[in-house]
C-alpha cells in the first residue's frame, strides 16, 4: 500500500543552502555501480561464539568480506531493480542521506531503478506502508537532520508472523533488496531477515547500515557509525559555551549528562572536545568495581581542592548509562526488582512512601539497604514507586546528574565541619540528548552517510545479502575513502537478554586500553585544576576545511593519529 | 592595583578564525573619532515620573540625545585619556567584542590612550581591581563569546562607602571615563555614578552599553540589546533539532523552558524561528488574568485536538518567568511569603511536610489553598521548603516545564474518564538558558557590538557622561547603522523595588500591541495543528550573506518589514 508523502516544511535558510550541497563520493565509487566490482576476502567466523552463530545462521554465516575495486561490471545495470529502505530505531543526523545515497547509486546504475521508503520503521514492511522515494521528494531533505522523510521505529521483525509478512510484503512490491538502517539491534535485526529469506529461498538481499550516536556500533572493519561525529559536535558546542560561562561567572559547578546509556563514548569525545574538569566513564567505573560513595567522594575531593584554589566552579560530564555501570547500583536495582515483584500483595496494602521504604529495607541485603539509605530521598523513592509496564525499576528516568549533585552537597557539608572544605558549592545540571540527535549533519557525516547510501546500493545491484555496508579510512578525506561491505555475522556472539540466549551484534564499549581512554588519563588530571577549557563553537558548513571537516578525536585516536 | 592576567585558553578551530575577524564598522565611524562631530539634539525628560526622575538626576537630567556626523573634531586627539571597561551582571555574546572596539576607538584616536578593564564587575572599581586590556590581550578574545577576558559580577555601586571608593579608585587611576556594560540595572547604577561624579565636581565620563540576551533593554533609541541575537539563535538551533526530532519519532510531548525571566522575548523570538505547536507568552498571561488551571486547559485541549488527528506528539515553549505573570501564583507566592514569616515559631515545630502543609493550607486565603491544592505534590512541598536568605520562596527554582506535564497528565487523565481524549502523552521537558550565555557571537552581535564599543569610545572622547551608547537602524547594512548617545535618565521611571521608590530603567516588555507578538497571535493556531516547524540550525560565520548576516524576526517585525 503506497502512502501520499504529506512532508510539509517551511525551510529556514540553511537548510535550503544545504539541500544543494553535494556530498563528495569515495573516488572508487564516482564512476558509479556499472564500474566497481567486489572483490571477496577469505570466508569470515563471528568475534565470539562461533558454532553457535552458525547454528542460527546456516545461510548468512561465513561470509567473505567485500572490498571494491575498479572494474566493468555492466550486468548491475541491465536489469531494472526495486530496493526497499527502513530507518530503524533512534535518529542520527545523516539518516536522509543514506537514502538520497541509496537512490542516486540506484538511478545511476540504471534510471529505471526504483527506491521505495517503508514508513515509521520496520513496522511500516509488516504492515505494507510505504512511499516511492522519487529524485522530487529527496530534493528538499538532501544533507538534512532527522527521519521525517519516512520516519522510523522500534519495532524488530522477529515472530514467524512478523518475518512471514515482511518476506509476502517484499515480494508483492517485487522487491530485489531491502536496506536497513539502524543500529546493533535492528542489524541484527537485519542478517534474521536475511536468513529467514535465504533459508525460505527468497532471492531478495538484505543490507544493513551502521548508524547510532552513541558510537557503539563499530570494530576493525566498521570505524565509526554515523550520527556520532554532528551529534558530539553539538554536544561539544553546548558544553564549551557553558565551559566559557563557568570561566567567566567563576560561581557555579555544572553536571552535565550526556546521551549513551550503553557506553560512554559521547562522552569521551565531548570531553575532548572541550576539557572539562572532570568526566566520569562508565566503562572505568564498572572495571574499577567503583561504588557510588567512590564517585561521590573523588568529586568531593576534586571540588574541594579547586576550592582551595579560590575556583568554586567546574564542569563535570557524566554519561546517562553510569548507574547502570556501578556494580553496587545494579545488584540494588536488581534486588529491588525482585523485593518489589515479591511483595507485591504486601506492598499494596501500606499508605505511605515511608512504610513502603522501612518494609523493602528490611528486606534488602544489609550493605544493600546502606546504599538505599544513602540516596537521596527523592531517588531513594523514585526506585520505589516509579516502574515500567513489566515491573521494573525505570533506572532511565534517574536524573544522574541530579543525584551526584545532592549527594556531594550532604559530602562537601560533612568535610566543612571537620574542617576540610571551605568554599561554596552552588551546582546546575543539564541532560543534552534529544538536541543532538537530529541536527544537520556536519560535512563529515554528510559525506559518510552519502556513500554508506551509494555503497549500499552496489552491495544491493551485486545481490549482496546479510551484508553490512562498510566505508573505511575514514580519518583521509573523503575521496580516499574504501568501500565494501562486512558480513553482519562476523560481528555477531551470543548474549542474554530477557532470561534467552540470543545472537547479537557486539557492543563496542569505551577500552581502557585503547588510545581514547588513554588520552583521558594522560590529560585529566591537568584538565582538572588548570581552566584548559575548549569552546569549539557550532558546526559550520561553509568556510575553512580544518573547520568545516574536522572528524572526531575518538577516530583520529583509534587510528593513530597524533591529537594535541 | 594591577592584576596580572593570567588567562589561559586552547583554542578552537573556529575560536582561531574568528579571532581574524574584523567587524563592519558603520560608515560614520570608519576615519575614526577626529572625523566624527556629536550633534545635540533637544533637551530630553523621562519616559516617566519627570519631577522625581529629574530631582535624583540634578546633573544629569534632561542631556540633549546625541547623534554623530561627519567633522572634523581634532580636538578629541590631542590629550591622551585613560578609560576604564567593566562587564556587569549575566554574560551576554559580544562582550568581549565591546571591549576591542573600545581599544580600537581610542588607539585610533591617540596611540598613547590607554583602556583598563576593572576585573570581576563593578567590585573591580570599589577594590581597584584591574588589568590593562593592551592589543595583545585583546588579539585571543576578539568575536569570542563570554566575559572570560575580565569576568563580570553584579554588585551595585549604590552606598556612600561604595560609591567614594569607586570615585577614589577612578580618579588615583587617573581615570577620563569610565564604560559600563550592563542591563537595565547595571546601566541605572552607570547613571546614579555619572550623578555622583557631577555632583563631586569630578571630570571623569560614564558612559553605558546595553546588554542583555534577554531582549528587554530597549526603546525607541536604542533598538535591541546585545546578545539577544545569538542567544535566540543557539536556543532556536536546539529547539529546532528538537522539531526535526518531533517530527521523526512522532511520540514525545517536549515541553521546553527558555531564560528570560522578567520579559519573554526569547520565547517569542524563537517561536517565530522554529514554529511549535504552543508558544506561552507571559505578557498575555498577566494582561488576560490567566489562571494556571486555564494555561493547563489549554494546552490539555490542544494535545487532545492533536491527538483526534493521531498527532500524539509536538512542541511547547515555555518562558522562565511564567509563573510570575500568572496573577493568581503572585497572589499565592506572596501570601505563602507572609504566612511562613508570621508563622515560623509553629512551623519548626512540626516534624512531616505533611503537618505543614495542612497547617499553611489552614491559613491561606480559601481560594489559594485550593490553588495550592492543585498543584503537584513536589511543587507544592518546594514553595514551602525551599527558601532564599531573606525567607522567601525561591520561584526561580521551579521547574515551570515540569509543574505544567504534571498537571497536564493529570488533566488529560480526567478528559480519558471522560471520554474526551483517546490518545498517549509522553513529555520530555528541557530548560536551555546557560546555553546560550557565553555563544561566539553571531555577525549581527560581532558587528553591532564593536561598533556599540567604538562609539563608546567617540562618546567618551566628547567627555558625554550619563549617556548609553547607541547604535541604530539596525536591520540595515552594517556599514549604514546610525550611531550616537542616549541620555540614561530618558529612560528612567520610578519603580517600587524591595519597598522603597527608585529610579530604574524602565523594562522593555513583550507589547500585546507590538507588531512582533502580532505576528505570533496571527500565526500560532496554524502552527498548532499543522506541522510547520522550522529548523534553523547551528550559527554560520562563514558563507552566504543570507545565513551570517541575518538578524531577528523581532527586529524586523519591531521595524514594520515583512517577514514569512
Amino acid at each position: 500500500m503506497s502512502t501520499k508523502h504529506t512532508a510539509k516544511c517551511e525551510c529556514s535558510q540553511l537548510q535550503r543552502h544545504r539541500c544543494k550541497f553535494q556530498p563528495v563520493l569515495p573516488a572508487i565509487l564516482q564512476k558509479g555501480p556499472a564500474f566497481v566490482k567486489p572483490k571477496f576476502g577469505k570466508a569470515t567466523k563471528s568475534v565470539a561464539d562461533q558454532a553457535a552463530v552458525k547454528r542460527i545462521f546456516p545461510n548468512t554465516y561465513g561470509l567473505p568480506e567485500i572490498t571494491f575495486v575498479k572494474g566493468a561490471n555492466s550486468a548491475v545495470a541491465k536489469k531494472a531493480v526495486r530496493v526497499g529502505v527502513v530507518l530503524s530505531g533512534g535518529q542520527a543526523p545523516g539518516g536522509h542521506n543514506v537514502i538520497g545515497g541509496l537512490l542516486d547509486g540506484l538511478k545511476k546504475a540504471n534510471p529505471k531503478n526504483k527506491l521505495f521508503g517503508f514508513l515509521g520503521g520496520p513496522s511500516g514492511i509488516v504492515e505494507n506502508k510505504w512511499v516511492e522515494i522519487t529524485p522530487a521528494l529527496m530534493k528538499d531533505y538532501r544533507n538534512t537532520g532527522g527521519f521525517d522523510l519516512i520516519q522510523s521505529g522500534r519495532t524488530k521483525i522477529e515472530t514467524d508472523e512478523q518475518l512471514k509478512a515482511a518476506k509476502d510484503n517484499l515480494i508483492a512490491n517485487k522487491m530485489d533488496a531491502l536496506v536497513v538502517v539502524g543500529g546493533d539491534d535492528s542489524n541484527t535485526n537485519a542478517c534474521v531477515i536475511a536468513e529467514y529469506l535465504k533459508q525460505q529461498g527468497v532471492d531478495i538481499s538484505v543490507i544493513g547500515v551502521p548508524k547510532t550516536i552513541d558510537g557503539d556500533l563499530k570494530n576493525k572493519q566498521i570505524e565509526t557509525s554515523f550520527g556520532f561525529d554532528t551529534a558530539t559536535k553539538i554536544y561539544a558546542e553546548l558544553v564549551g559555551n557553558i565551559c566559557r560561562d563557568v570561566n567567566s561567572a567563576r560561581k557555579y559547578w555544572h553536571f552535565i549528562r550526556l546521551m549513551g546509556r550503553s557506553a560512554s563514548h559521547i562522552t569521551l569525545e565531548v570531553a575532548f572536545k572541550t576539557h572539562p574538569n572532570a568526566v566520569l566513564i562508565g566503562e572505568e567505573v564498572l572495571a574499577k568495581k567503583m561504588t557510588l560513595g567512590q564517585i561521590v567522594d573523588n568529586l568531593a575531593q576534586l571540588i574541594a581542592k579547586r576550592a582551595k584554589a579560590g575556583k568554586n566552579y567546574g564542569v563535570v560530564l557524566v554519561p546517562e548509562g553510569l548507574i547502570e555501570f556501578i556494580p553496587e547500583m545494579k545488584e540494588l536495582i536488581s534486588a529491588l526488582n525482585d523485593s518489589l515483584a515479591d511483595n507485591e500483595a504486601e506492598l499494596s496494602k501500606m499508605n505511605t512512601v515511608a512504610e513502603k521504604k522501612a518494609f523493602i529495607l528490611s528486606k534488602l541485603p544489609a550493605k544493600l539497604a546502606d546504599l538505599m539509605r544513602s540516596l537521596p530521598e527523592g531517588i531513594a523513592s523514585q526506585l520505589m514507586l516509579d516502574r515500567d509496564p513489566h515491573g521494573n525499576v525505570q533506572v532511565s528516568l534517574i536524573e544522574t546528574e541530579k543525584l551526584l549533585v545532592e549527594m556531594i552537597r550532604t559530602k562537601l557539608a560533612e568535610m566543612k565541619k571537620a574542617g576540610k572544605y571551605n568554599g561554596k558549592f552552588a551546582a546546575i545540571t543539564h541532560f543534552f540528548g534529544y538536541e543532538g540527535r537530529c541536527g544537520v549533519p556536519s560535512t563529515f557525516d554528510a559525506n559518510y552517510t552519502y556513500a554508506l547510501g551509494y555503497n549500499a546500493a552496489v552491495l544491493a545491484l551485486n545481490k549482496c545479502s546479510g551484508y553490512l555496508s562498510s566505508v573505511r579510512k575514514l580519518t583521509k578525506k573523503a575521496q580516499d575513502w574504501e568501500c565494501g561491505g562486512i558480513p553482519l555475522t562476523m560481528m555477531m556472539n551470543i548474549e542474554r537478554r530477557k532470561g534467552k540466549e540470543k545472537p547479537v551484534i557486539k557492543k563496542a564499549l569505551v577500552e581502557l586500553k585503547g588510545e581514547p581512554f588513554k588520552h583521558l588519563a594522560k590529560n585529566r588530571d591537568l584538565w582538572a585544576v588548570e581552566d584548559l577549557y575548549v569552546f569549539p563553537g557550532p558546526i559550520q558548513y561553509f568556510g575553512p576545511a580544518e573547520i568545516t571537516d574536522m572528524t572526531t578525536y575518538t577516530l583520529l585516536l583509534e587510528q593513530g593519529k597524533k591529537v594535541k
